[in-house]
């Protein structure tokens, strides 16, 4: 961390600071320039609070130099890490397709999407039992009968299942979920993402709509501090100001959490744009840049597309998807063997 | 609600969807141009879902016409809410102060700051017990033995406590609070609105990081349609690509939810910006733009400033910015009386 | 395009604003609802000025149906153009590679740059003479001494030549230019778009930091309304929160812009993220959207790294990215002979 | 600057890197911590490339800690700049009145307005005469000819005019204008800001819509730098993600481009919010955050009202804003005097 302290103050303020900082084991080294004098700072500041300093009048600027994430940081763990989800593992190479409806509706749909989806390429069954509106008067989803549906699902195909949580109070009702999803507006839901750091389950993390990687990796942080590593980091499209897309999916996302962050790192598609039709090249294109995995919307009956997301690809669409994506996958991976 | 049809399309799909928008006793008018044609909705269209329809193939656009939410909309309720709070009102031309620390720290603290800010002019004492904090290595706040001293603080001096609370499990722990603050982070957590929708006491509702107003509005609309009508709304700044600010207050926002929906909307200087010298000019300036109150940070000892946020004031700068504000807020009114 | 009007209202003023429609030849559908009452406009709306309806005080609401450009628009024009550049054609299948330094700094840099990247797959060189700097104090490029280098190296290696103009009174410099380039700040000099309009020579436009892609569009629209058709649109990253990279590409618009135009769409990575180690994901990436071309920063010199900029590749780095792009290029192809 | 470079490197290319900051009359100072090396740098960074440092493979990270402008800069000008119009004073705690029509229509109707304006306070007239219009097929302002109009009403009221250059070929035309303005989508067109340097009229800087406020300045230091000391900044709105308004006000900009420079600052509330009923909240807001003059759309006619901006205020009500704006000013000057 680098203090800029201003030149014109009380200097007994400056060694109160100086004094503080070493008191947590913190050495400070003085560079004194015309207009202001540069304090590093040398050792653990992860636990100095950057706010508190930069409030102080005497501060001019502070720059964090080490990243706040520990467990999270690839710095400190080189290795990637890999999760394993049922025998299907994701991260160091290897490769998940998770793909389901955006709501659970009813038996017959969710076994017969999980079937197909299985058939086309997909791995893990992901579909919404508990699903956060914008509008109270949207439908909320299936909620507890929507679990017992993908475990139904799971029963007949063999699918680990992918769901997302929404309060801690359902957690219980999540003991046969085999990866508990955080959506985008849940991401800074620090109470949650504590009692989630507590269990042994892997965690399937959103960015936020307009949250910054370090932010995201520092959600990952709550999690791991707690004693849970099994999290799997998800880029979905973030908040700007265009408006043909209802998000901007950040490829430079994939490639730069995967430098910074030695955690496995997905993309949905999907959800990046709102639109069916990006789906295929987001996909691809997150592929390309290095993700370790996709999570898509399909339904499986087009007819009733009317009940469908606007983001839901066909199956046969789909195992298009999977197909081009599996050729991309070996170029990369061809590349790294030269 | 306006859908526009492509004109290239199988007219059975078209008349598929006309029928079910029928169904849900909504009259549609068509109108068809040249390129495409023109399906003007009539009718309560709050209960159809614009993303369901925008997934349809044989759909160019929809645009929603009146605004999806309704207990929270002017239209419909034209006058003002007032919300009492321990008999200090706000909204309707009623105006508050609220101030208080950053974090409850200690006994003496918060009731020397209660006593210190009520002199100074506030009306209502907020302070931090449950700390959202980015990093899960920065102190989380006092949590429920911070609650307590906010009731002794309240015992002592009569002002009524404003407090976030972060998970719906600490509910119980907030009777003896008088609003029950969510913030930015949770604005978008639905099952703890619908539990707040549920109880009677006042809410206040800030706008997240980077929510629209209408998500805003939406998020007041799940509390009141538990049947809670006390939301009292905060602009507290916004996700910009400014880098001189932490964030960028939003006056148009104080402005226009007034002119959308009867609730108070109140400003909170102190997060807009990060910065204590400018919390003065935003709060003058959220008051010109017509805010029912202002939420200010305010810690009472300069000599221990390292263990305040870079955003509080001390009381004697919060006591101007009060008199500055008050003659503001006669210059506003004066207008009205014209 | 479809007006909102409210219903409490002087009917004699939407009576006026509906005749004033009709005299630009514009059939207007009144369909009356409860609150409000939706006029749809049929006829060609691309000169009705939508800010001047919106500005009235009967109106609630204005959305524009068809989209405002025509030149550009795929609706049309559904053949793709295909842009001939000294015999390299680019847009309906054909994809180039364009490659060279930030700045042009002397002879002997830009004509070995420009046989090195050549060999290691580049078809067009580009180098920037004329620089605009955020900084006065920066380096402002070799300007027209620059564009003299850029013929020396194209002399010698026969590859077409791709520069930035800044000003309409540099334009007879630019006679031996093969591809003039407009820059990203520049998107909105409308008076320098007129001017292009009127020339012959292919215009590689760049998107704005903060231009949505219907901007960018009515960007090409001015210079095709003066009768050039040779507009290439690039992507190269949009301002957004994030602080980790130094813009966010958008690869959305990459899929987008080629479905609502027919112009050759190519992405500059380089400048998307501003970190030499994002180019290869992200030129990965763009491919993988569906790019008609690359635009890459090559430098020869590492031991020189110093005068180059952060985003530039080393020629051997180029053609392994060459290398990768085809084989995805031949996945995509591939997809569609299917 | 502070420089951190990594501790796994090639020392000899840190050296490299150190030898030649020297060369630039740079002390660098060293200090060694476990993962990284922090180097401080004393002395006139501002001609250092931080692009160019932070592209080298050995650097982690560059934080400038000078600002890069310096005759912009209030360190080294700490008095307020006082820019006179003909008279009328701008800055150091003069205020002026900017209105008239969003664009120059007739003699009669810029005329009459700039009448009816000066009458209800306004000091200085604007007017468009070039336009920056977004789609083509748009009206372009009288151009050549509305300068003209413009020197008429001058001639009639005394009013001192302020009127927008689009292009460098065009400022022949602009000899009688008072105030020259370059608006948001050419605050980074650099050859016509270094032109506007050479001249010696007052130039009224609109910040773009997505510049950050560092990159205002730099704007205002490409004019300072030629020669020319009479840059008056304008905040007239940035984008965001918001739907509800055009742009967002940023008030906090008014205030801290106050304290970082001590150029005069005005705002603008017709562009800022796009919609006339937030231009009183708006501009009180502007005034409230110590702006040092208002730029308000001020139309004469509403009967006519089609002709004008959805922006614009009657006379009356810009009277009405005049009025209310003084108290404001007295609020903050009376508090000045304490």
């Amino acid at each position: 961390m680098v203090v800029v302290v201003k030149n014109d103050i009380d200097k007994a303020q400056q060694e109160h600071l100086v004094e503080w900082l070493r008191s947590m084991n913190i050495d400070v080294h003085e560079t004194v320039g015309e207009f202001e004098t540069i304090l590093g700072l040398i050792g653990d500041t992860s636990h100095v609070d950057i706010d508190l300093i930069n409030s102080l009048d005497i501060v001019e600027k502070v720059t964090r130099i080490s990243e706040p994430f520990k467990n999270a940081n690839r710095k400190f763990h080189p290795d990637d890490t890999v999760v394993d989800i049922g025998g299907f593992k994701i991260g160091g190479g290897n490769f998940q397709y998770i793909a389901g409806p955006c709501s659970v509706e009813s038996p017959e749909q969710i076994c017969s999407i999980a079937r197909e989806t299985k058939e086309a390429g997909a791995m893990l069954l992901r579909g919404g039992a508990f699903k956060p509106r914008t509008s109270p008067y949207a439908f909320q989803g299936m909620r507890a009968e929507g679990l017992k549906l993908l475990e139904k699902a799971n029963a007949e195909t063999g699918m680990p299942i992918v769901t997302e949580i929404m309060d801690i109070s359902h957690l219980e009702l999540f003991e046969n979920v085999d990866v508990i999803q955080v959506g985008a507006r849940n991401m800074q839901n620090f109470e949650l993402l504590k009692e989630l750091g507590h269990t042994d389950k892997p965690i399937l993390l959103k960015r936020g709509l307009s949250s910054t990687m370090e932010e995201l990796l520092m959600s990952a942080e709550y999690i791991m501090a707690g004693g849970n590593e099994k999290v799997i980091l998800c880029e979905r499209g973030i908040r700007t100001f265009e408006k043909y897309t209802r998000n901007t999916m950040d490829v430079s996302a994939i490639a730069l959490l995967k430098e910074k962050s030695h955690l496995p790192v997905i993309a949905d598609p999907s959800h990046a744009a709102g639109l069916s039709r990006l789906v295929r090249p987001l996909a691809l294109s997150a592929v390309a840049a290095g993700a370790d995995g996709l999570m898509i919307e399909v339904h499986n009956d087009p007819a009733h597309a009317l009940c469908d997301g606007p983001q839901a690809l066909t199956p046969s669409q789909f195992a298009q998807v999977v197909k081009e994506a599996e050729v991309i996958r070996k170029v990369l991976h061809g590349n790294n063997e030269d």
